[in-house]
């Protein structure tokens, strides 16, 4: 039988000891859990890019406790919530937005509660470390076997905080895209379709204009970056499935002056 | 029963392979052994940073060996050392006041011994890579049940090198206090405590005037970040119960310039 | 018995969630896997960074599976491979010479696989995330205990890619040596040895002279740092046993602005 496995995601990065005293609090407190790190990389305070992040790994994690903490309203009104999904995931982490994603394509919230006070924190709680003292222990207790309603008051799920995404449009034979997601490779995720870009006619193996802020750039619409000269910007489709802007052996963020949430203009090359 | 634990701390950084082959060599000696990373992100050859993150996580670790490298005189003629507290823990390091305060906050050195040229060494040992060939070695003998004689001879715990910190000062109505850690958010650390704001008659709630090398600057004395608005000044209570500076959504190192070590003077506004 | 051991190597770096993934990945094959991670701050798409990461910590790895992914070709021509060596080491990732060294150093390729289109992969394979779909598969897979045969079929290992160092050479009573790799510490490894030094006179605890880009520089040839007074430039034998350049509690790649793979000419001082 495998162990019980939790996935841990933060912005807390790995300069400080937090992430390791996460881990030693649910070593304590459940020795046979194993626990993934996703990232810690997270930008500080930055709830989509942690959403995305989760959203992406969700479908490539064993089913477990998706421990997930990037909480700017650390000790403001906002909910420590533990959810249920469709699929038999538990996730926990703060009500704002960055379990939502991830839920969502896990089936959807079947059961929440609100473990903003649950019997499973450790006392007495430290208002500015809420993943030691609330999140890690509450995780711990559902990966040795606790329930949901052991760790806090239902909620209704209806009222969970939602994150909206911004949505690429077809305009006048032109795709409005944002970008979503930066990697550490410079590579741009964007919100636009593979439809979107055929509904304007861009094909595989064709050029296409990308507008930015930083002007008008010309790209090559291909499969993976080896179809494309080093050096070339390039459109492809990356591993989550979406349309992403690179540099082959370089960095689109860097060439094209990319800034999460930026909007980038996409149209054929005549 | 849960399998033998190691916690690991260094300022080795995560871009090198250093991490990853003292886990080898532990795993190499002891295959049950579970190991934890704090962190291996403390400055490079700062060995108080690297003793107040060991002593902020130590509360929350569970009982095992700690083993933690911050070693700038490697090679030099500090002493290696493994040290048994009073509450059961094991602590495996250079003796240059790394392990002191973790030490102590674990009811103190009650035995010592000094692994220097410890029969678990790895030869031959590199004399710039004492982690490899010498500290995670003895700390995976130790885990996998060897006794602290059998690691090396005696020292008296008299005899260890100690760490000594700043201390703030009450002096004519105001306090004199120090940064003893900037952590990866730019929140700063003090060495003043509740009873000396209150000496001064500062309390929960008030403004209070920071006067640093950069300049005096105002801050509300809060709970938590959300009790201040967003970017703003903020003294608070952090998680290892010692008074400490930030902005709200923000960075306090950045917005005053500060530097560890560095002295802050809090007074009450009129 | 010990859990089936997973290394694993890459330039993915810590910020992204690709880490993780490859981690849950491998968790969701062979549950009972310990993967231990040697670093994934190889600077991203120097191959030759990895394959200098992997034989460093070759001869400290317990027997197991080594995954290592630095793939600047990433969806080109070159082939995915899974090695078996001389010693019963397995090595899996692209062929571009990341792996030769390190399986090399550990007896040599006696069989090799192509796997490319392996079995074991994750359909559909995104063509910019091989560490997903296929390399953290095939590793996990055989962990589990399948055979190389049964993760692709085999090819010739004497057509493997291999990786040329540099090499250091005497002429005229001096070395020229190459940067191989630059630690974070900034400590510079080279390519001459020990014989070389010896072969133009050079002595341990005597001084020698560096000459690089950036000028002509003096430095003593000691055995550990603390030989060398604070701030002093050295040459040593590093922790690999090859000789490197460093500054006593300080950067050698900043104080001689070294490049990877910069020359230095090293001749006795009169």
């Amino acid at each position: 039988m495998s162990p019980p496995l939790i996935t841990f995601l933060s912005d807390y990065g790995l300069a400080d000891e937090f992430v390791g005293v996460c881990h030693a609090v649910i070593a304590g407190i459940c020795p046979s859990a194993r626990v993934i790190d996703l990232t810690h990389g997270i930008p500080r305070q930055d709830t989509r890019a942690g959403a995305l992040a989760l959203l992406a790994a969700v479908p490539y994690l064993p089913v477990g406790v998706h421990l997930a903490i990037v909480d700017p309203e650390v000790g403001g009104r906002r909910r420590a919530v533990a959810l249920a999904s469709g699929n038999g995931r538990t996730f926990v982490g703060p009500d704002n937005g960055l379990l939502w994603l991830a839920a969502e394509a896990a089936g959807g919230v079947t059961h929440a509660v609100e473990i903003s006070h649950s019997p499973f924190r450790l006392e007495p709680v430290a208002a500015t470390f809420l993943g030691r003292d609330l999140f890690a222990p509450v995780a711990a207790r559902l990966a040795a076997g606790a329930t949901l309603g052991e760790a806090g008051p239902p909620l209704e799920p209806a009222g969970l905080v939602r994150l909206e995404l911004p949505r690429a449009e077809v305009r006048r034979g032109e795709v409005r895209a944002h970008v979503l997601r930066l990697d550490g490779y410079g590579n741009a995720q964007l919100d636009a379709t593979h439809e979107q870009l055929a509904a304007v006619g861009l094909q595989l193996g064709r050029r296409v204009s990308l507008t930015t802020a930083s002007g008008e750039h010309e790209a090559v619409y291909v499969r993976t970056f080896a179809e494309a000269p080093r050096d070339a910007l390039l459109i492809y489709e990356d591993a989550a499935r979406r349309l992403a802007v690179a540099v082959n052996m370089g960095s689109a963020a860097a060439r094209l002056a990319l800034v999460d949430g930026g909007e980038l203009v996409v149209r054929g090359v005549a």
